[in-house]
């Protein structure tokens, strides 16, 4: 069972050697305590970005500017609130109706930093019939309505535009039930992802899904938007592993779809009308989701790569020598790395190289996944596609190099104002766009960056610079659009539409599927009051 | 990497002895040179059931009853087909417009000859170009459509009511690319799932799904119908493996969503409407999927289980033993076993037994799974939960035992008339109804069988008896049905709905569901031409 050694491979990638430890001393500077970034756990209720797991904001971070004044877009006859509203809302969530200003701040910001609304009222249901009461009203009254989880999204989805009443979900975290033999967890939208993780952990499951906003996000908005992340590559998308969703409509209807059955092809399959639709068709109250069996053994190997072109064979060679237990291939390019280090204090684990990847296995055999894992390396190493690497099997090893990848987010939201691009490319052709588009920047970005889910064929291209600007932002769209759609790829992989790619949806999507996704908003929100400004295309 | 073996497993489990020669000479008779049944390689042009490869069919089958006379259905206003009508049909699709009633005949019978409509014209188009011609054609002229793939369908679904003309994906049956990296099909929806397995295993990867019909039905098909099938436990459901459809609509718009993308958040995920719709809501011309990698090793175990009680507990511990590699969990009872000895002339392989289940294992590491499928049968006769048991890891072996639990529907065709149910219910009650059943309805049944995927908690329930009886069908309907929805089950887990379960949708839908299914059937078909009288409710 001890994995086969080579000569050639180093010795220290299968034990805690002392370059080990000097790594774990490194890194220790971001996990005092054993707190795990991104975690609920020891995160404040201050800002939304703290609640995100970062700790290192600055005090007095500046006042962000209001999305009606940087983008040009109009409001929409919706009533405004009045105190009969509020007074109604009273009796609908008793206590829980937030109209003071400095609470509202951090659910009208997202936690980019970079949209806000103006809400003067936030609601926090417990229930499914409270939401369907507060939706029934709103809709009588023509009131805009922003349902928001843990306002952890990219695109400027969850948090209003204009004075739209935000929804909350926060207090709807209740477990429902967990089924031992089957797997399935039932709850309620509001439950936290990790909270969700460790209640199905303790019982030998794993969540389906894992994302570096876990500390923070709710399961439905994770449905919601159909939220990808870092388990993809294994268990697949939201659209396969949601068994069931209970939804309040726009009018105030209950749509109870919310089975726990692994098959049922009783007509129309309802549920994936909302799985995606960021909370433009309906407002996701609970979720029956199918969780897998928890691995018995997982290993991380931290690598890196001489070129993109050794990602690549790396990647193929992997699925070809890790099979069933390969769960992730990430990668990262070495400004990745510089920007982790500088904001963040990560240590790098191995040498300096133009690129790194992350490998993730998990199977149910710790000797049988060692084998085939060490087989692997030994390969990679041996024919050069490998320059060095590490290798971790305990959990707290594992975190760390994860964190690597997963922190990457927060050190470029550190680095300044972020244009963030999220594509699915053919994998061949993944990094080309970051290569050339650096090249003619130039130093009007202070960096230009790609990482990403490669397993998935989906690249993070992130530019970094001091603020938002109007010509940078003209220098990088449309252009990224359509170099994507020439690839036919997709200008919105996983983190959805929001507010902020609604006009880049036609790169993607033909003129009849921006119709049809308009007469379905239609259909089911004919007064257009959820989450407005929002996912749909401005004209179709 | 050999098995590790006790001296209470018998030795012949791990290779081949004698009585493994003599089990491969009983089977040989159903497997003349090689041929794999289901297999549309030798299958004649005739009847519906000899093109789903049965071969054992009577030379003159009594005519089935029209279903407009065994079942209470009235013809909606459509118009009728037109002399002009058939020359504009002539127009576009040149020499493949159909009137002979003898060719009609196997298109408009489904092959478990349960119903029968009375089409009077068959179109073949080749191209999306061509079914949207058609389309428009029809609804202009408020003609209805019966949109047909292989008819291979368990619920009256894929063949007309009335005089619908029957508009066959057979001639779009090209392969429009294959990704040898990603490993990403996409195809015309007229090809036949046995093809396209072949043709995707010559290039290293398999179709994410696998059934008894895949010699004769059509891709387009099976995610019409969102086919669950043998490979369901390890792949998943067509709404996750579907990458992107090309659609017609009822007036003749082409919805191109055929993206290749593992990976789409622009928007509405406007595919996963037309998966499992039926052809009530558009029809599939093109199909892009994700073909996950072949196996490198294939083993069937054949086991004897003495009760339902330890089938479950065969079940759970083959989920913690054999962990990733575990492919399918499929069990029968003891009358299924006899029905396809004495219809199909297959021979049991291991001892008589009140249950037998059939544990499918694919990984990529042949020594590895050996070692797990071996551990895992020895805990299980160890323990008792398992009696007697085959084994089989070469192609042709592991064929022969898959054939015993395929060929079940065929065995049930073969019976008599045939009540079928297929549904889900929680794993701990999947056999109570079957046990119920038989004690209730007494001689006035041939047979009640309880067959299915135990791993996905999906159960065929089949009925046989001489000749369709009304009250026979009073006696099973709506008891089953009401049963079912005691346990919070599906009334279709995997067959549909089709012509002969709508009735039975508010089961397992509720009002608020149906009238949703009713509104997006008005929202894109109008005028109702799409596959008329099927899988909506009859009232809503």
């Amino acid at each position: 069972m001890v994995p086969h050694r080579v000569p050639r491979w180093p010795s220290w990638l299968f034990r805690a050697s002392p370059g080990w430890a000097q790594t774990a001393r490194a890194l220790g500077a971001w996990v005092p305590q054993g707190r795990w970034p991104g975690s609920s756990r020891g995160a404040g209720a201050a800002s939304p970005l703290a609640r995100r797991g970062c700790s290192s904001m600055p005090s007095q971070p500046p006042k962000v500017m209001l999305t009606q004044e940087r983008y040009p877009v109009r409001r929409l006859p919706f009533s405004t609130v009045s105190e009969q509203d509020l007074a109604a809302f009273e009796r609908i969530v008793p206590g829980r109706v937030t109209t003071d200003p400095g609470e509202l701040e951090a659910h009208n910001v997202d936690w980019l930093r970079t949209v806000r609304g103006c809400s003067k009222v936030l609601l926090r249901p417990r229930t499914s019939e409270e939401v369907s009461r507060v939706l029934r009203h709103c809709h009588e009254r023509n009131l805009a309505v922003n349902p928001q989880g843990g306002n952890t999204g990219m695109v400027g989805g969850s948090v209003p535009v204009f004075d739209e009443i935000i929804l909350s979900t926060a207090l709807m975290n209740q477990v429902i039930s967990f089924d031992d033999v089957s797997g399935t967890l039932v709850c309620q939208a509001g439950c936290v992802l990790e909270q969700l993780s460790r209640h199905v952990e303790e019982r030998g499951f794993v969540m389906p899904l894992d994302l570096g906003a876990k500390g923070s996000c709710h399961i439905g908005g994770n449905v919601a938007t159909n939220a990808g992340g870092l388990r993809f590559l294994r268990y697949g998308s939201l659209h396969g592993t949601v068994l069931g969703l209970e939804v309040v409509l726009a009018d105030g209807t209950v749509l109870n779809c919310l089975t726990s059955l692994r098959k049922d092809n009783t007509g129309y399959d309802l549920k994936q009308l909302f799985i995606g639709s960021e909370g433009t068709l309906g407002v996701i109250t609970a979720v029956s989701i199918l969780c897998p069996p928890k691995p018995k053994a997982v290993s991380v190997a931290f690598l890196g790569c001489p070129s993109f072109a050794e990602v690549l064979r790396t990647f193929c060679t992997s699925k070809g020598m890790l099979g069933e237990i390969l769960s992730a291939f990430e990668f990262m390019d070495a400004e990745c790395m510089q920007l982790v280090g500088r904001h963040l204090h990560l240590a790098r684990p191995v040498q300096e190289s133009p690129f790194y990847v992350l490998i993730e296995t998990s199977g149910s055999h710790a000797g049988h996944d060692a084998e085939k894992l060490g087989s692997f390396l030994e390969h990679a190493l041996g024919s050069g596609l490998v320059t060095d690497g590490t290798l971790a099997t305990d959990q707290r090893r594992v975190k760390m190099l994860w964190a690597l990848r997963e922190r990457i987010t927060e050190a470029l939201s550190l680095d300044g104002y972020v244009y963030k691009y999220d594509l699915s490319l053919p994998v061949e052709r993944l990094y080309d766009l970051v290569t050339s588009l650096r090249a003619r920047l130039g130093p009007r970005a202070k960096h230009v960056v790609g990482y990403g889910h490669l397993g998935d064929g989906n690249l993070h291209l992130n530019v970094t610079a001091e603020a938002f600007s109007e010509p940078l932002l003209a220098a990088l769209e449309p252009q990224v659009y359509e170099w994507t759609a020439a690839q036919r790829g997709s200008v919105s992989a996983e983190h959805g539409v929001g507010f902020k790619k609604r006009d880049a949806l036609g790169y993607s999507k033909p003129p009849t599927a921006l119709r049809l996704m308009c007469q379905l908003k239609a259909l089911l929100d004919p007064k257009g009051i959820l989450n407005p400004y929002k996912t749909l295309p401005t004209r179709a």
